[in-house]
């Protein structure tokens, strides 16, 4: 299993069409991303105060006479009313269906519910089947799409930063099982997802930063500009000035749209997009997914794996020091907890991207240039670190 | 909604590459059919006693490392040994997993079950699922393979004539809900499908007759020439001479491919696979799954649409009856079950397939022309059918 090194966004090496260099033009407010999939292609849009307006959007693309809105309380009662009026309007049957929250959400009994709940509506092949919330209500409700009569038409609402720059591209769906995380799923494209980052107003500081987290690990693997953008722009983004969030919204749903466009059953690219993820799903595990978001241990798989990318001698010195400065001006940790080594490799060895005992470590070159380094978890986490740092 | 009209399978309208004319080339005894669907493309292998030689070709062409066989036991007893020691031979890890014979097996609870199992066997990407039976065996199988770990590579060694005919091209695969049959499911190809005549020996008369049902539709579908030759060697065929049966497979499978490859999600083209589906679902449902075999079910429901498309005026005189002769020599029934009308009509309302109120019903211009017609549930039982006949 060789290197695998993949040239930047805006590198014009190999003849593929590329992403166009990252530029900010302050004076637009709403921008649409296409996610060019063949027919499976679809569009993300992105603005201000627009959630009463994606009924029209899903009678006109997805031309549904039915739609199941899935959501959770809390989310349901700010934005459910709006996005069921719009679909009202607009002549729509909707329902809406409320499932707990958290991360636990996330299982079959959930999924054999919503199955029932959608047949006794009459679902059919015009049914949006509609995810109104965050990644756990996005990724239980596109399984569900995914699998009942099939696959029925999804629409992604993502009220969280993480959702709106990580979920909405890609077509992941997925549920949890008693042995792991995400263990059982599909790829499913969305038919439409539509971002309001008014919603993003109630959003908790430590979710929002998760969110950043998101947007600076699009930058660090495959667009510095970006990177260098975020590096100026992160406390305005912060303080949530909309025309900045859309800004980077559209480039990072870009970054990741032109990665799956390239690799859409992630057998090669599309690896890179799991930057910090080995490390981070072990910190998750052996945190037993408490007091530790997703994207939280991910800016520590990012930050070990920046350091890590210096010490095979990959990346130039001050990589590291980069991405975890801007890290930790999101509010994000980069520490690894103190756990023994030996629970690390523990916890690397379920990683359910392993093939044979080697793990396709995603490493830096550079900001802005990933690549994929096939690794024994003993060659991941070196005896050198034996209880973290 | 139109009437859609489809080309027989052998015609050159539209500039489609097309199946060359069928003929019979008695000689050849061990045949590969191509299925291509670009990257997820694969081959279906026809022969005599080729089970023990399914290990080498999983290994070469899945480059499995582990296996995990599910069958059921009557199945496993027979060949069950074959297909571990051939996999064992070319170093695959190989585990037997027994499920319940029936329809009844194909539900959530078995799913979730196969998938506690690949994952207490380490299942990664590189474990093939290996459906070693029927129809059952395989679409449950091919789910749990289409959703662990978001797709693992699925192998199908059908052993029913029907599950040879018609779940070995297509990708469907599913299971039952307590609302219905099949309403939860995905579309996953297999990487290979492997038939061995042999194991038709042991199928029980009635199993058999199914599986003819299935090749007569495929004739009377898309392909006359075929249906020709059906109605010449069909003895030959029901006595499993292993020469007509290969050259049956190979017609079929590649009348199936064919349409499939056009249409692989079932937007146009490929309802007409669905010939006979209609009546024979509402058949099954109104029999509660009981005494009728799905097989059997269909052929009544071919019966019914040939009978259908003369008062409708799309078919020539004697259509049906060329058909339900043919139908009857492979000992399949032909006459609707005496329920009442509004049984029909109540039992078509929840088919699955419906898009607002009217159905796709597939009917026929002729032998091997087949079309879809939009009609309401009261326009495919009409009145004068009150109780069946």
């Amino acid at each position: 299993m060789p290197w695998a090194w993949f040239p930047p966004a805006s590198s014009s090496r190999g003849g593929e069409p590329r992403l166009p260099p990252f530029r900010y033009d302050r004076a637009v407010v709403e921008r649409t991303v296409h996610v060019d999939l063949g027919e499976r292609s679809y569009s993300i849009s992105i603005g201000v105060d627009i959630l009463g307006e994606v009924g029209q959007e899903i009678r006109r693309r997805v031309e549904a006479t039915r739609a199941m809105v899935v959501t959770v309380p809390p989310v349901g009662r700010r934005y459910g009313a709006s996005v069921m009026r719009s679909l009202k309007s607009e002549g729509v049957k909707a329902r809406r269906f409320d499932v707990p929250d958290g991360e636990r959400t996330k299982n079959l009994q959930q999924v054999s519910r919503l199955y029932d709940s959608l047949l006794d509506a009459s679902a059919d092949r015009a049914t949006a089947v509609v995810a109104l919330g965050g990644g756990v209500v996005g990724d239980l409700t596109g399984f569900v799409a995914a699998t009942l009569l099939r696959g029925l038409p999804f629409v992604q609402i993502p009220t969280t930063l993480l959702a709106m720059v990580d979920s909405s591209v890609g077509g992941k769906t997925g549920v949890n099982v008693a042995r792991g995380k995400n263990l059982v799923g599909a790829f499913h494209q969305p038919r439409l997802v539509w971002m309001d980052v008014t919603t993003l107003k109630t959003l908790p500081p430590r979710e929002l930063a998760a969110g950043m987290g998101e947007l600076i690990k699009h930058g660090a693997i495959r667009d510095e500009a970006f990177f260098e953008w975020l590096e100026a722009e992160l406390e305005g983004l912060m303080k949530l000035d909309p025309e900045l969030l859309i800004h980077a919204l559209e480039r990072s749903c870009a970054i990741k749209a032109d990665v799956v466009r390239q690799d859409e059953r992630e057998s090669g690219l599309r690896m890179i997009l799991n930057f910090g993820h080995t490390l981070g799903h072990a910190v998750e595990a052996l945190k037993r997914y408490r007091g530790i978001l997703h994207g939280e241990a991910v800016a520590i798989g990012m930050a070990f794996a920046a350091e890590r990318s210096e010490t095979l001698g990959l990346s130039p010195k001050g990589t590291r020091d980069r991405l975890v400065t801007l890290l930790r001006r999101a509010g994000l940790p980069t520490e690894l907890p103190a756990f023994p080594r030996r629970a690390y490799l523990q916890a690397l060895r379920v990683d359910k991207k392993k093939r044979e005992a080697k793990i396709r470590f995603v490493a830096l070159r550079g900001i802005g240039r990933a690549v994929t380094v096939p690794l024994l978890p003993r060659e991941i986490v070196p005896p050198t670190r034996a209880k973290g740092r």
